[in-house]
C-alpha cells in the first residue's frame, strides 16, 4: 500500500498486488466477487503461472506483478549460488516473459528488472531489486492519478461513459487506467453515469468492474457487452472509455476483446473514444496493431460459464482474447505524459520523447 | 411433426411446438442443452406463463404456440358454457396477447384466431380452431423453407456467415429463418463456414443454435458477441443473417439484443446484413423502428449466471431485450414472399400486397 496516496486521492482503496512480509501476495481475481482470498507467492515459477492461469490480470498489474516475481528468483538464485546468479536467473526471466504473449508491460517489467541486473548492482541485489519493483508499482499508480486528471478533463461535466473489461485497481498498480478515469471523472462531478460491458467469456466487468465500483462506492450499470451499440444509439454516453495491452507507435490499441466493438459502434454515433494506458504499454517498437500477436485462449472459456458446460458436447469455440482497434477511430490515448488527439505516429513518437 | 416435409429437406429434424394426443407439447428451452425435456399444457394460462418465461422463444415459435393455446381455452369455454364461450374466451386472448410484448406475431395468430372465433363456427368449432391452428403451424414451415432458399441464393458458393441469437427450428414452427437459410445455404454447399454468437444475456447462440447444428451434424464455431467485429475485420464472414421480431413498415427491424451490434459491424467492414422472417412478422400498422416497444427483461438475467449470482451484490444491471436495426443497414430482409433488397416503406409495401 502506498499509504501516503491513499489520504489524498478519492475512490482509491483497492490493491491487487502488494509486495508483504517478504512474499508477493496477490488478490485472486478468478474467485471475485464470489469470493475475496489473497494468494501469497515465495518462487517465481508460481507467480509466471499465477499471469498464466489470471490469478492477476491486466497488463500493468502484471507487470508490477512480474517485478516483484523477479525479486523472489533473484532471492532464490543469490541464495543457491551468489557468484553465478546473473546467469542462473535469465531462464526464470525468459519464462516469466512467456506467461502471455500481448500485454507489452510484461515483458517491459521484465526488461527493466533484466537491466538492473546485467548492470552489475552486487551490494545486496535482492534488496536493491525489491526497490527497483516497489518504485516500478508507486510509478504505476502515481502514473494512474495523472491520467485520472488528464482523462476526466476531457470529459463534459455529466456525462455518461461506458467502460469495457476491467482496468481498475485491480488491473494495475492501484487506481486504475480507465477505471482511473472513471474514478477521477466521477469524484469531479464530470461523470454522472457509468455503464460497464460484462465482458464475455471472461466477465471482468462484471465481476470485477462491479466489485470494484461497489466497494467505492460508485453507482453504476451492467449491460451485455452487445448492448453497448443500443445504449449509444439512446444518447445515454458521451464516452467510451477503455485501458489497453499494447499501444503500437501508430496508435493501434491492443485491448480485450470486444474493444473493437464499442470502438466501431462510437464512431457511428458520434460518441468519443477514450485509451488510457500509461507509456509502459506503448511500444514503439511495434509498427502497427498488425504486428501485435493476439492470444487465442481456450475454447472452454466460451464454451463453459462457471465451471459448468453451457454448450452442447461435440461444438467448437474460437476464443480470442484480444482485438486492434485502429489509430483511426480513437479520439486520444491519454498516458502519464499527456493527452494525444486523433493519434498518430509522429504524435506518438513526440510524446514518448517528452 | 409434418412428416412429408421432413423427408423432402434436408437438415429438419426438430419440433419446439406439437400438438399430441390434444396437448400441447413444447420442448423447455430453458433447460437446454443440458437437458432435453417436453413440457405439456392443457390450459391456455399455463401455456401463457410458458411464453413468458421463455420455455417457448422466438416470435414464428410463439405465434404457432399461441395459436394452439387458443384450442385449449376454446375447448375449456365451450365445455363450459357451449352459448357463451365466445365471450368468456375473450379475457384469455387477452392475456396470451400480452405474454410478452415485443413479437409481432403472437398478436398475429391471437388475432387471427380471434378472427375466427368472431366469424362464428358453431359446427364443432374446437375442431375448426385446431385445424386452424395446425395450418399456421405448417404453414409458418412452408415459409421457412421457402425463406431458406431464396436467402440461400443470395450467397456466394464456399461463405462464411455469422448468426445471432437463435431462429431455428426451436424459434419457430419448424426449420428456422436465419438458421433456415443456414440449413439451405450449407446444403447447398453456399454456406462454408457458420459462426455463432452465444447471445448474452440468455445465450440462445450458446445453447439452442449450438445445439440445433450438432443435431444436425452441421459444424460451427461459437464466438463470444463481442468478438463478432474482430472476426469480420479478419474477413471470414460475408453475410449476417439473422431473424426478426417485428419488422416495421419501412423495414427497421426489432430483433434479440445485440443484432443492432452486428449490423452496425456488418456495415462498417462492407459485410452484408440479411433479415429473415415471415410476413406474419411485418407490420405495416408499426410506422418504423421508434414505435416498436422494446421489452426490459429482469436484471437478474444480466447479474446472474445459471442462478448462480456473477456480479457483486449491490450492482445494478440494464436488460433490454432487443434493440432495432435501421432499414438503411440492411441489405436484405427474405420473407416467404420474396426477397426485398435494400428495404424502404415503398418495397415493403409492394411486397406485403403481391
Amino acid at each position: 500500500m502506498i499509504a501516503l496516496e491513499l489520504k489524498e486521492i478519492p475512490y482509491d482503496r483497492i490493491r491487487a498486488v502488494e509486495w508483504e512480509n517478504g512474499r508477493l501476495k496477490l488478490i485472486d481475481q478468478r474467485v471475485l466477487p464470489g469470493k475475496f482470498e489473497h494468494l501469497y507467492f515465495d518462487h517465481l515459477p508460481e507467480s509466471a503461472r499465477a499471469i498464466t492461469d489470471m490469478v492477476v490480470r491486466g497488463a500493468p498489474a502484471i507487470g508490477v506483478t512480474a517485478a516483484y516475481a523477479v525479486v523472489l528468483a533473484a532471492r532464490d538464485r543469490y541464495a543457491a549460488n551468489p557468484n553465478n546468479w546473473r546467469d542462473a536467473i535469465q531462464a526464470d526471466l525468459t519464462l516469466l516473459a512467456e506467461a502471455r504473449p500481448t500485454a507489452v508491460n510484461l515483458r517491459w517489467a521484465v526488461e527493466k528488472m533484466r537491466g538492473l541486473i546485467s548492470a552489475g548492482i552486487s551490494d545486496d541485489p535482492v534488496a536493491r531489486l525489491l526497490e527497483a519493483a516497489q518504485r516500478i508499482h508507486a510509478e504505476d499508480i502515481a502514473a494512474n492519478h495523472r491520467m485520472g486528471q488528464l482523462g476526466a478533463n476531457l470529459i463534459e461535466p455529466g456525462s455518461g461513459v461506458l467502460t469495457h473489461c476491467n482496468t481498475g485497481a485491480l488491473a494495475t498498480g492501484g487506481y486504475g487506467t480507465a477505471l482511473g478515469v472513471v474514478r477521477a471523472g466521477y469524484a469531479a462531478k464530470r461523470i454522472k453515469d457509468v455503464y460497464a460491458d460484462e465482458t464475455r467469456p471472461w466477465l471482468q466487468g462484471a465481476r470485477l468492474t462491479a466489485w470494484e465500483l461497489v466497494q467505492e462506492g460508485i453507482p453504476a450499470t451492467l449491460i451485455a457487452d452487445s448492448a453497448a451499440p443500443h445504449l449509444m444509439k439512446l444518447g445515454k454516453v458521451a464516452w467510451v472509455i477503455v485501458g489497453a495491452d499494447r499501444i503500437a507507435a501508430n496508435g493501434d490499441t491492443a485491448n480485450k476483446i470486444g474493444t473493437y466493438m464499442t470502438a466501431v459502434a462510437a464512431r457511428y454515433h458520434g460518441v468519443k473514444f477514450m485509451v488510457v494506458a500509461p507509456t509502459s504499454t506503448v511500444d514503439l517498437a511495434t509498427h502497427d496493431g498488425s504486428a501485435i500477436p493476439i492470444e487465442t485462449r481456450a475454447e472452454a472459456e466460451v464454451l463453459n460459464f462457471g465451471g459448468t458446460r453451457t454448450s452442447p458436447e461435440g461444438f467448437r469455440a474460437w476464443n480470442p482474447a484480444f482485438d486492434i482497434t485502429p489509430a483511426t477511430l480513437i479520439d486520444a490515448i491519454v498516458t502519464e505524459k499527456g493527452v494525444v488527439l486523433n493519434p498518430t505516429r509522429e504524435k506518438m513518437v513526440a510524446m514518448m520523447s517528452s
